[in-house]
């Protein structure tokens, strides 16, 4: 997979792209991460890529020509690729995981981070094929955005993750959040590993991290839990949750 | 403000930190950013900030010790304040604008990345604060939740954005999504600005502005229009495009 981002700050990528998984991806050969400074396209003397807004108001508007013309820029990259044109905007479909999972099927991303000013409506209108919101929540600018599409995208390009990070997805798959993890010391500053861990009796503790994973599920994420069906046991515990929360 | 970050790869905040806006907030001293290495805590030989977790089953537990550790050291730095320490985790309670609002107003916040690996529970029970999830999707680490964090909660610092830039974020007060954005040319490649914004006509770019706003807010989140109180104006232009998506 190609991935291409197109920023004014190209310089905030190469902490996150340098690091960890995403830099063993792309020495891996899975993925290439290219930054591209859309100032470097501006058309007049001054390398000005924003405008005053037809119309009036406050703010500053992202002119479309930089826009439009580092795009075709980085199209030649890979010039037989239909590649997804991504606006980090507020504005923009929610991500989840599901659109992550879309994403890593491409060819060919390229992210567009505007920085804290509008963009021209025609870039909206005639350039980009998705616009894409983080959360609800004012950042900056687009590149933080950028690089949690890249990052989720990439560890789910086959080949990039080992066994055992792999092995931490699945367990999303459930449905229900993770039951809680311990590890040694048995007893650190008073602080206890449950019983039933220490026991050996694997039994129990399945159904101990079960109970758990329902548990906090229950207490955190109700949505989730109405979006499953329940086995009787998992009925059961939920009673037994109400009971408990009912003595406090 | 101090932002304490403890994260096994301090490598990936140096861009994110060493620009723009944040970069800025730093330089003209409204916050104070830390990056700390938490493996430089671990007690042992090999400097493992991890193990087998207990119970068995697949992936590696974070240790209590070296968080533990690094917590303290860092809550020297501010010996006075009662930080708030933020676990970054997907079970964790969603980030909102509202959330960066009630951080905003701390003195002190240390947060706390792990990486692809679960956390000993003691971590969660007995040391952190709040635990906060980014959004619905997986990624190889809390580090880019932590930027989001400390981009979101610093531009909200008094002092730390300029008019122009302030006068974006009142954009969202209105409880709508932004009107189309345009500057110039008046025509790009064949692509026209609406008429109404060359009129130099302010009533007509005012209304065509709301109505616009309005539309997209509708087609885009109609969850926000059910939040909102309409006035006779709006309720007569959701039924306009009611209308107008019928014709197709």
């Amino acid at each position: 997979m190609r991935i291409d981002i197109l920023s004014l700050f190209p310089e905030m990528f190469k902490g996150v792209f340098g690091s960890s998984i995403l830099k063993n991806a792309q020495d891996g050969g899975h993925v290439t991460y290219q930054v591209t400074d859309f100032r470097d396209f501006a058309d007049n003397k001054h390398k000005k890529v924003d405008d005053y807004p037809y119309g009036g108001g406050a703010g500053m508007v992202l002119r479309a020509q930089p826009i439009f013309d580092a795009v075709e820029h980085v199209r030649q990259n890979d010039p037989e690729s239909k590649p997804r044109i991504i606006l980090l905007c507020p504005q923009g479909e929610r991500f989840t995981q599901k659109k992550a999972e879309e994403l890593s099927k491409e060819k060919h991303l390229i992210l567009l981070c505007g920085h804290y000013e509008g963009y021209d409506e025609r870039v909206r209108e005639f350039l980009v094929t998705d616009e894409i919101s983080i959360g609800d929540f004012v950042l900056t600018g687009g590149e933080l955005g950028a690089m949690i599409i890249a990052d989720s995208v990439t560890r789910l390009l086959p080949g990039v993750l080992g066994n055992e990070e792999s092995a931490i997805t699945d367990s999303y798959s459930t449905g229900l959040l993770e039951h809680p993890h311990y590890t040694r010391p048995a007893e650190y500053r008073g602080m206890k590993v449950p019983d039933v861990l220490l026991s050996g009796h694997h039994a129990n503790i399945e159904e101990w991290r079960s109970r758990e994973s329902l548990k906090r599920t229950w207490k955190r994420r109700p949505d989730l839990i109405k979006a499953k069906t329940l086995n009787e046991k998992e009925k059961q515990w939920i009673k037994e949750f109400v009971d408990e929360s009912n003595c406090y």
